[in-house]
């Protein structure tokens, strides 16, 4: 299983925003969908081993996140607004803490912060930080279930890097620029399907 | 200069149909828009030394290109939905035969066929074709002014393959995976940079 997690630092957590305005008023979430359709798209399939997190930490009712998961996802389309409307519709679900709850088949929402999630995933999976200072992801060996941890179109918080290399996180680089988190995602992936065969 | 030539076999030639709608009654327009981001962005930049040629071939007004050129674009944002209305702008335009009229900074509009476009870019770079069965990329010595060809979510037509063979472009494959073509993109961008250093 592939896992990425991403930080939404100003992204919505209600489900009253424009379908029209996801960049503006939904908190750059236009940001986290096209993380969505670089994780799963392919050609022509949906691939079924990934699971995406969108750790939403804006507005009066963060944190919450939405996840995506590719082994029974429907109605997922690789536009942007198809999938905010897919969040969007997680978002007015009601939720208390500690339950996380199935909004469409694939798509489930929680109250989960980003610490939460780096928590539960960190048991079962080997956390990956995309960092521009880490080793280049061509030379590095990927752990068999994966955890990759990227920011939106800000790094991590202080606190919650803080956090996340007090698990000891590998840290990798994928090349000599600096890119948006869905370009990392995709060269990822082949990165990761070129060494799987 | 990279160049890159998108073919959007269903693709909306006439500026009247709604940002809502770019996958369906824009005859999936969305898909080209993906790439306009793909070839354009860096995290905190725009790529000068890129253009893209979009080559619709949808409804009564085709064929059209809009061209986006590096070096004098302004109001690109990552979006789909912003950058379709740069490309609905484009559309809007009064052209001529044989003219090429500017939409807004960077944004070109024409009658250009694939055809054209191919004959136009083959005289001053080198034709590069997205292939499956071509050389892997990772092994390609890319030439200094590359002319990458995709197809949208569908193949080159079989005339247009023939018409473009007959130039004899190199054949690149990016791995073991069929993509979508702004997925592509991101791979090619990335290997080239890794090039250049």
């Amino acid at each position: 299983m592939r896992r990425f997690v991403i930080t939404g630092h100003k992204a919505v957590t209600s489900g009253d925003f424009k379908l029209d305005d996801i960049c503006g008023g939904a908190g750059r979430l236009d940001i986290l969908v096209r993380c969505v359709n670089s994780a799963f798209f392919l050609s022509h399939d949906i691939r079924k081993d990934v699971e995406i997190y969108l750790v939403l930490e804006g507005g009066n009712d963060s944190p919450k996140t939405v996840r995506f998961s590719g082994q029974d996802i429907r109605y997922l389309n690789p536009d942007e607004r198809s999938t905010s409307s897919l969040v969007r519709n997680a978002l007015l679900k009601k939720i208390r803490e500690d339950e996380e709850v199935k909004s469409s088949p694939g798509v489930y929402v929680s109250r989960m912060s980003f610490e939460d999630v780096i928590s539960k995933l960190s048991d079962s999976g080997s956390l990956v930080y995309l960092k521009e200072d880490g080793m280049d992801c061509r030379d590095y060996v990927f752990p068999e279930n994966p955890v990759f941890i990227l920011g939106d179109n800000k790094d991590l918080t202080e606190d919650e890097e803080s956090f996340l290399l007090e698990k000891s996180p590998d840290k990798i680089s994928l090349g000599p620029h600096s890119l948006h988190a869905d370009h990392c995602i995709i060269l990822i992936q082949n990165e990761m399907d070129r060494k799987s065969g």
